[in-house]
């Protein structure tokens, strides 16, 4: 079974001369459902930790999975040594069904039917690193004010929750980044903490390391503490597009567009709508306004021959690392996107998060231009 | 035979759990190649009338087009009736062997298996309004500076006819909008001259007009010659999302975001994606940025309840007509694109354009930092 | 008496070398009062007419100005002959002892001590416009929402107008623009109402015509009802600087900053900067960001020798008139200032009205960067 | 002897009322010359370090100045100390007339008649840096291509530098900003290396620190290495008037709306404009556009309550330092601008600047609309 997420060509027909019409098929972006095969048995929560006010919508949470819905509930062993967890004697007995894991050592990644998220938009960024490859359809609650990741209120979390069981919900599929680091002389970064592919070429003298990571919302690439511009070469699909001068740039997701890129200058793009945005931050060129391109391209990022000082990459704000002569970041968009489940549908879930998140387009209505009909 | 232009999902293979695996299949914008089922025959060629130095081109690619590649040539009445052509003895005998049609009364739809424009970007927003449904594969030549809409060279037109008739080039789909204007009782505006189609419903006190267009750059709502605010309402799939105040909104196809949306403020958005752009014209709000949404969704622009004054909208800068209370203005994405013919390929045309048209990031080296190590 | 607004050098003090210092004395924009030779008197009350929730307040407040405060109310003789005010014989008495005058035939330039406006900030521009020379201090009242002109509510009327004349406020004095259109050939354009000087040269073959304003927001050069590019010359101390092309552009004032030159992508600037700020409408360059100059250029707006269409031009939104090849408009800033008494002082007031007119910089608190030490 | 840079205000003349009359005069910018009062005699010749091109032009200059000029020069030891000066016998005996200096010992402020700059716009703002009072006037050449602080080319050098000396040129006076850092508990923040006055109230648990500096360009605070956005208040005249949240805020004067802040969307402002220009850096609210205050206000800028990490500061690029809870940065408009000797006159040094360093306005003559009247 495939279909196809925006845009499909019919050619089939054929016209008088026998040659070609070029149709489209257009889906709705409001059409994708969650649907289940048979029905979800389990459940990985996703909490926060070292937030207090997240405790009891967590316990309840989890008694409601366990008990009541008789979920396998899935939790990381780090959220139960939570003293505030592991000593509440009356949640102990509950915690014993859960299957627990570490994310550095034990892989869940066939076992989850959905993931619910207790937090902010950190959250979900946080469980889409849990999933290199397929990952499970995310429910996410925010707990305080609505984030463009977290449209469900906790408030009736039980409705909610069946109705997701039930496969009564609308998908939005939001793409991921495929991002591929190639370092040359990579020992002399021994301080780097990922965990990553090491290639070898037996060379002592110039053995490169490899690291690729899945990001939902951008890859920056900045000066860093550097006080100079950075000076980097954009590729697209092997040619030099253009060079950016600046404070850095940054390789978004549409779901990205409204993170790091809107405060960058970047339109806003609605999470349906398969391409990647390329925004720089703080140009040195008037005219260098963001672009975006098609999902299906590959990008290459390179310092430029004649860059005085390092660039810093980080991915989804984290893992920041240092961008040296020669090393290359390789991003395409990812074969395995996020599947989000909406509170209501992929338009309006997003309006909502426009409004109350960034209040765009908020305005006191006025007439700005007197106007000779306005009589005195 | 169906496929898909960007992004295609993949959902058959199943997990441990036997759920569905959210996967997706992403396609090369540059894998779009135009393709012949048979041999072109026809080719309609456009020119921009009275403009004296496309002359001499067109006489010698009809003549090479005619005697040397043997094809039907279409040409519009008018452009033969020009003094210029019909007094040139020489070229007499060639214009004999051409099928000539009336924009206004003959149908060619079908019979055309490709089209040569000469001339500027307008000429191939002109090509574009010929056909309402599919559109021929289109070859558009740039006589004086590179055009978006116009990547080929004349120098060289017989070789890169060639390439064409031989099915040796890339191809990218520009999106059309199909905009469908409704009015209400359109007697009252009887001054407006469009073919449209009339829409009696038997009762002579609310009878109502709706006139389609299809639209390759985009469609304009402003304020027209009032020099009050504009006031509209803009809707997405039957929500109200925003009321736009300012001197309009832009509807831009991604084709269309290089044109009068750039000068609004848009992002640049690549032909290959799926995606309608909305930009406003000046709002009166500091949060206004402009905004992508899906190609699957319907917009409809309607005035304000509380608007002061009608509004204006244009089609590709054509067809300005006045928007009255109760008026609607109702635009989805075409299922008939304009297929472009690529001089090198669809992402190369776009950033020599994005160089030559805009200078896009164009700038001087420079450090706008000083710094310490910068030594004294 | 003279004092500077904003910079002032001093260059008495000598170095060693006897040559001369460059020193200024900066003052604080705060520092600029109200002060009265002599108690006022006269006070001129403006009233934006047919707006009927603007009756009451406009009654009790000339009741009290006249009863009260013993002043001579000057109102406009269309403002009493509206009906809601002659028919109410309650109001009929007081309104025998106003100074009645007419805005076309009556000059009441040296007679008012001082101005009240009822209305919003239409009534202020409209205050400005009945002075082209010296403007006595306005007090200006919103009835609805704060407006960037209308600092003052209504409901504490009768303290706040007792501060004014006690000369217990601060003023901001905003600078105009005083505009010369010069037109060639005006026979042709007879349809203009304008009360102009008519220059004749005595030559019936290119007579022209000059007329002059005081403009406090803007003058606006567009496109008017053309679908074509505007295309102007912009001059500044006589040197050709720039050429624009796009909808048009706007010459503002610090004060016409936040009104429709906002909206086309200025920067806000504070009354109290004497400057000139220049900003594209829509250009067609993505580097023609706005720039802002000293108050004292003289700037000259001309067709480009190219332009294939004519230009509109409008002052702070009225007297909207036709700009032909030849014709020219000059702009320099005017000598006299509207002097606008602040409701608590420049700088909170401006930031006031930043806040509630234009919801700058509201926004919801959030980390866009997740980061390693927001830990799971 | 005073006079004002801008804008002047007269209220001598009366009115029939006796009361004030609001009047400017208003100063052409273009009238500031630089005058003598006796002829100058000493130079001050800044050279950029360890830049081999630049040696030949100031070995001929330097040769000029003394030989031909008969002027006593002043050049820093360290530029006597390169190995390619101290070596070059030649050179040798015309560096021994030169005065020397070190930059942290020896006060040179009053014995120098005018400076001259070989190298970028960062010699200028190492020029500014040396003088904390007045300035003398600064002639900057520019070696390779030009830039807003370096008008003069080196090809004319001698006929350039004859004019100065005549007192045959404009002056444009930039405005600097006086920034004092206050820092509390500077014990723990000894790693800092600058010159400053420390203030010991006597009390060892919480001693302060003021550092001073002059600033031609902008003062930025940032969230330095952080992935945390800095969080800072601001305050003008002692009033909180925002709070940014994003990457930072620039605060530049009209010079420096050229430099850094031109990158984060500032309008561009002409150095005479009297005025102080904030712009936040990649600001989390899609509202929070640029502002120009006046230059007599004063600004405070200090980490926010509840902001989770510490800021950076930086000085025309320089001097970069933490900023903790406590600390405050204080801005205001010093009394000492740099006088910089124009090319031409202020207005065409800025206009070419504009042009040749940030391609301002450079476009493409172009009709993005389409017309009814483009015949086809």
């Amino acid at each position: 079974m495939k279909f196809n997420q925006s845009v499909q060509q019919d050619t089939s027909a054929n016209n008088n001369n026998d040659n070609k019409v070029w149709k489209w098929h257009i889906q709705d972006p409001a059409s994708q459902k969650l649907t289940w095969n048979k029905p979800p048995k389990s459940v990985l929560v996703i909490k926060k930790i070292r937030d207090a006010s997240l405790l009891q919508p967590f316990k309840e949470l989890c008694i409601f999975l366990t008990e009541v819905k008789d979920m396998i509930v899935y939790v990381e062993k780090k959220v139960l040594e939570d003293p505030a967890i592991s000593d509440d004697e009356n949640f102990g007995a509950i915690t014993k069904k859960f299957c627990t894991f570490r994310d550095d050592l034990d892989d869940i990644s066939n076992r989850i039917d959905f993931i619910i998220c207790l937090g902010g938009d950190g959250t979900l960024l946080y469980a889409s690193s849990l999933f290199q490859e397929s990952v499970p359809p995310v429910m996410a609650f925010h707990l305080g004010s609505l984030g463009f990741l977290t449209p469900f209120k906790f408030d009736t979390y039980q409705s909610q929750v069946d109705q997701v069981i039930e496969g009564n919900a609308a998908i939005v599929l939001r793409s991921r980044l495929k991002v591929r680091v190639l370092k040359e002389n990579w020992e002399k970064k021994a301080r780097l903490d990922e965990k990553g592919i090491i290639l070898t070429n037996g060379d002592t003298e110039s053995s490169r390391k490899s690291v690729q990571y899945q990001v939902l919302n951008e890859v920056v690439v900045d000066r860093g503490p550097s006080s100079y511009l950075s000076n980097v070469d954009l590729f697209l699909d092997g040619h030099l597009i253009t060079t950016v001068q600046g404070d850095g740039v940054i390789v978004s997701t549409p779901t990205g567009s409204t993170a790091y890129a809107v405060a960058a200058g970047a339109s806003m793009i609605h999470p349906n709508v398969p391409a990647i945005m390329i925004t720089p931050i703080c140009p040195h060129s008037l005219s260098f306004r963001p672009i975006v391109v098609p999902a299906g391209v590959e990008l290459k990022i390179m310092l430029s021959r004649d860059a005085r000082n390092t660039a810093w990459v980080s991915f989804d704000g984290r893992k920041r690392q240092e961008i040296c002569h020669g090393d290359s970041i390789t991003i395409t968009t990812s074969c395995f996107p996020v599947p989000s489940i909406c509170f209501r549908d992929p338009v309006n879930d997003w309006f909502e998060s426009l409004a109350q998140c960034l209040h765009w387009n908020v305005r006191k209505k006025q007439n700005y231009l007197s106007s000779e009909d306005e009589e005195f």
